[in-house]
């Protein structure tokens, strides 16, 4: 989506990224990096045994992290992504879930120097057709005369 | 910090993690990982020549990431993570910057079902002193009588 300069964004345009299947791979790979083996992600046994999803989910900053990847975004248009909003882990998602973002311009604002900022609500959806996370991302985009 | 029920918190207590450095080799995992490898974060002769800031820059969501990994949760405490307001990302993390988690708790809210909400601003603060990324935090944690 972001491989246009700000002019041509319009609001209420929507769109929508291809899928990514999140497996148990990567649920070992984000403990490692990030250091979070809470037990709801990482002990099987755990998670069957003790928690009302009866087997381990994805951490939410995996979900999160999985969909940055998932956005397309060229270097001569995104300047920063600044941040945040209300961000929300709804639903869980499970080993073998498909996930996919859907993304629509809420707000367009120009910055009057080259720049301006995108403001979107992003959901990140599963095969099932239920919304996991749904965020306000706010991202600078440069201008066609920058 | 999670590892003591919900009556056990209070309005303004603090708390900081130990440290971690972000490496050259923390930045490559989470491109890998999350399939995000925009040349800011993965290209060193762009970032040096193109950006302001003259080299490669961790990823945001890496960092918060990282921040998820200091944070002390015990499964006995925490219910869910469900959410995040008002995310910044202020300053750039560099390659060998050492950051650590800084919690106020601003809110304890009491569900009235032996769960609790503590809201608390998070900064992940870096060894310059300087805050790289700022956010409202809420977490859905056990009473006592849970």
């Amino acid at each position: 989506m972001f491989n246009k300069k700000f002019e041509q964004f319009e609001v209420n345009e929507t769109w929508k990224s291809r899928g990514r299947t999140i497996t148990e791979s990567d649920l070992v790979m984000f403990s490692a990096f990030s250091g979070d083996w809470y037990p709801l992600h990482a002990d099987k046994e755990y998670a069957e045994k003790c928690t009302p999803f009866k087997q381990r989910i994805a951490h939410g900053m995996l979900v999160l992290s999985v969909g940055t990847g998932l956005l397309q975004m060229e270097p001569e248009v995104v300047v920063a992504f600044y941040g945040i909003e209300k961000l929300r882990f709804i639903n869980p998602t499970f080993i073998n879930d498909t996930v996919h973002l859907e993304l629509e311009v809420i707000d367009l604002k120009d910055k009057g120097n080259g720049t301006g900022v995108i403001t979107f609500n992003q959901k990140i959806v599963k095969q099932t057709g239920e919304t996991v996370v749904t965020a306000i991302l706010k991202m600078l985009a440069n201008k066609e005369a920058n």
